[in-house]
């Protein structure tokens, strides 16, 4: 225990064996959560972020926001908003008085407190891909998801220490009924992760039902749950400048309740926003503040984020392009503005990608560098996303998860220690001109721990690596999927609990679920 | 031509005719030279600056560096340095008086004068793979380079607007004899790319005869051809601490006659190097400067660029691997060490794959971020390695392209303009809620230029890219090879420079060449 935790605390990147849940599949790192030591790039001036926020506000003033959800108007009515039909147009005073009610941070807390997280703070979490429609694998090509599939990619969710939080569906099962599948998945998801979960805000049945069985598997009360964060829910607007009915309804449900407020307007340039970037961003930005501003009128002081999805259309086909240079660009604008509004942000790891190739990494590559570029602290879809978010992979998981333990380590400070061991002075004496270092002792304290060490990455010679297959990275990540899903052992859970998820899913099963009508 | 000249001003990527040669083979971006905008990623303090520099210098002035060279050890000697057999130490004053005479940037004009580069102020110039002994394409697998592989690498190298200046030969023909091998591969960088040309620096004949080719090539006097820099060498010194005989000499030979001098260690952590970054920094910076002093004792402000290629060894298997976090963070330390020492700084697009798959990509990806992240201003093997450098390979080259055109497109500002056409508050409240904006006027006057338009990604939906042919990057890269090579056209040269180049290849050949016994 000591020894593992000494090489924890050393860094490496190796995981002890106590962070581990009995599976040898890999020797991944442990859980950590990473703090982002890099100064944002920040492609704005001064002036340029006051022009963005003014054309924000003047979005928010002159143009307005609708909101296709009568309690949320009557709330912004009362607040003093104007409100004509469903359009709400709000002044820039009100608007950064009720934004400046939000934290900067804030924790979730899952049914296992050692996965808790804090959300801002440079931290920058990782979460699943969440909501494709459709699965692929190299055995199976593309398909219609299924809830075995969604447990696969939950399990690797759970598996990977470097997820930090579950987003949505990894996969949407299209074989489970729409009225009650959010039950199902939910049970899937408490029984076989432990980290923090997610609502999708699709009315009220859904939301409920999630909020009521996240607190089941806490072994919560209600008080208990309300007091602090123990889920999330992301939103997406209906841009440009749209809200409708149940994201709303849910929004608010989870604002009652006090519980983490995550809005990401899906702001793609060209189609749904203005061709520019700036002004792509603005209206982002105005769309989601004024989802905070309600969150903020219903309870002071509740957990919000904002996040950014602008990225651009393929301007020959009209289809959405991810990771571009205008996506990364976004990207860091976009946090630039989240640091204005004192705001907690989320971005993606994305990619226009169909397969889990060499695009699919740069592109993906491309929108990782710009969430910590941008200083963000929630990083949506970080593994296993495919073809602009319809596909999900468990190959493409994998990949990305050996990307995402290689960030870490990329922020851990140690890398950069100039203390004079890290000099070296008395080694690089003792190597001498045309030595070596390997079997000095500076060396042979320090070379387990010294470097990372992938787990997926192939860094044999090419005849090595040839004799052992010539085996291509997908391919190896697909072997690795079949190791983990098999000796995947779920984290522990109490009886008594799982009956009572058990019982809950029974009883609104028989009550019919959820409506399915919007 | 009008129309095309607005298009590139505008941005967006795509050439207009103007900027191809003839081929039709894909739609690239015109040439141009970057200029990274971005402040620079600085993971040290200006106490951690204070301190490397502090152990660079406690390296050349207690440790000292072996220089095999007898010139090089009497021009030391009379410059006042410690010198016992080869290994000379000198006091930090007379190191950073002698880095003092460097320029802080400085140009080289290849044969066609529009392909000018200017290395430091903030450019990023992106040079071809160098010196791989193999070749490897989807068709032939792994195996040893050819002159005909060279010379198609050679015309990747010139085809791509994105490709700013020819690195070593981009392959090893070693289906050439070495001795008149310099002769034959010269002859076709020449005759195949009008780009910067370089010179290994491995003894008198080979550095003399490439510096009398590019002065024939550019219809140049020797006194034009010494007047400012038409070429350089890059040179490694052996680490650790050793300058080796051929290197020197050619080195020397350049600097004497003016022309561009880039040093990089090869200090890989752990072999080569201390296993801690700091130490494999301050040692790199150290052989560096050593050689930088001896230029500069040559001939004062005579052009230096400083390199890094510092790098750790997977500890497993001893194997050099690239890309990886180390990397990325000792690159970025040099460039806070280069921008201290008023040095333009070289770096590369580096990998330890075999193939080009995902993990090329994350690793290249890691690399070049690493690259535009310290500031670098030389970006080697920018297109084309694999294998740790092995091997080169013409669908790396091209996927390693369209990364490079995403990383130029980033670099534009117009993408973060903030001007109220880009804020498009007009367009934004003429669109309104719910509505969409690829019919307005502010979207069909832009979206032409308003976004980068690959040439390699493929950004068709799933289905659509089934219906293709389901190619992978590393397929269509392939097609995109055999494209580009058989509508090759080589730049313009003028039919009596020819000869003259003919001519001395044919007399140098007849008078054997160089030794080949180092």
């Amino acid at each position: 225990m000591a020894e593992a935790a000494t090489r924890r605390r050393r860094a490496g990147g190796r995981a002890g064996n106590t962070d581990r849940r009995g599976s040898a599949a890999i020797d991944q790192m442990p859980w950590r959560i990473p703090v982002n030591p890099d100064a944002p790039v920040e492609p704005l001036s001064q002036e340029g972020v006051a022009a963005i926020h003014d054309a924000a506000m003047r979005i928010l003033e002159e143009i307005g926001i609708e909101f296709l959800n009568d309690e949320a108007l009557e709330i912004l009515i009362e607040a003093g908003c104007d409100v004509q039909d469903a359009t709400v147009r709000m002044g820039r005073d009100f608007v950064m008085e009720m934004v400046r009610r939000a934290p900067a941070s804030f924790t979730i807390t899952p049914r296992n407190r050692d996965r808790e997280i804090t959300v801002g703070c440079k931290h920058i979490l990782f979460g699943n891909v969440s909501s494709p429609p459709n699965y692929w694998d190299i055995e199976t090509g593309k398909v219609p998801g299924t809830r075995n599939q969604c447990r696969d990619l939950l399990k690797l969710t759970q598996y990977f220490n470097c997820i930090h939080f579950a987003g949505g569906y990894p996969v949407e099962p299209v074989d489970l009924h729409a009225s009650t599948r959010h039950l199902d998945v939910l049970f899937d998801k408490l029984t076989i992760t432990d980290k923090v979960m997610h609502a999708y805000s699709l009315g009220r049945e859904r939301v409920e039902d999630v909020m009521e069985m996240v607190r089941i598997a806490g072994g919560l009360s209600h008080d208990e749950f309300d007091a602090t964060p123990r889920m999330y829910t992301n939103i997406n607007s209906t841009s440009p400048l749209k809200h409708d009915f149940p994201m709303m309804d849910g929004w608010m449900r989870l604002a009652r309740r006090g519980q983490g407020l995550v809005v990401t307007p899906f702001t793609l340039a060209g189609a749904m926003a203005p061709v520019t970037m700036a002004g792509a961003v603005a209206q982002s930005l105005a769309e989601g503040l004024a989802a905070i501003v309600l969150a903020q009128m219903i309870k002071p002081g509740v957990p919000c984020a904002i996040g950014t999805f602008t990225s651009n259309v393929d301007m020959k086909s009209g289809a959405p392009a991810f990771g571009t240079p205008e996506y990364s660009r976004a990207t860091q604008m976009t946090g630039q503005m989240a640091r204005f509004y004192g705001l907690p942000m989320r971005a993606s790891g994305v990619c226009a990608a169909n397969v889990p190739d060499g695009q699919a990494m740069w592109e993906t590559e491309h929108s990782l560098w710009a969430a910590i570029q941008s200083g963000t602290n929630m990083v949506y879809h970080a593994a296993g996303w495919l073809e602009g978010g319809l596909i999900a992979s468990p190959e493409k998981f994998i990949m990305d998860c050996e990307v995402l333990q290689q960030l870490q380590r990329y922020m851990e400070p140690e890398i950069c220690d100039v203390g004079d061991d890290a000099l070296a002075l008395d080694a690089i004496a003792e190597v001498g001109p045309g030595g070596h270092f390997f079997g000095t002792q500076h060396t042979q304290d320090r070379y387990t721990t010294a470097f990372y060490q992938p787990f997926l990455s192939d860094w044999k010679n090419f005849e090595a690596w040839e004799a052992a297959g010539a085996v291509w990275t997908p391919e190896r990540a697909h072997q690795m999927f079949k190791l983990i899903v098999n000796e995947f052992e779920p984290p522990a859970m109490d009886v008594a609990i799982r009956d009572e998820l058990a019982e809950f899913v029974a009883r609104r099963k028989s009550e019919g679920g959820a409506p399915t009508d919007f």
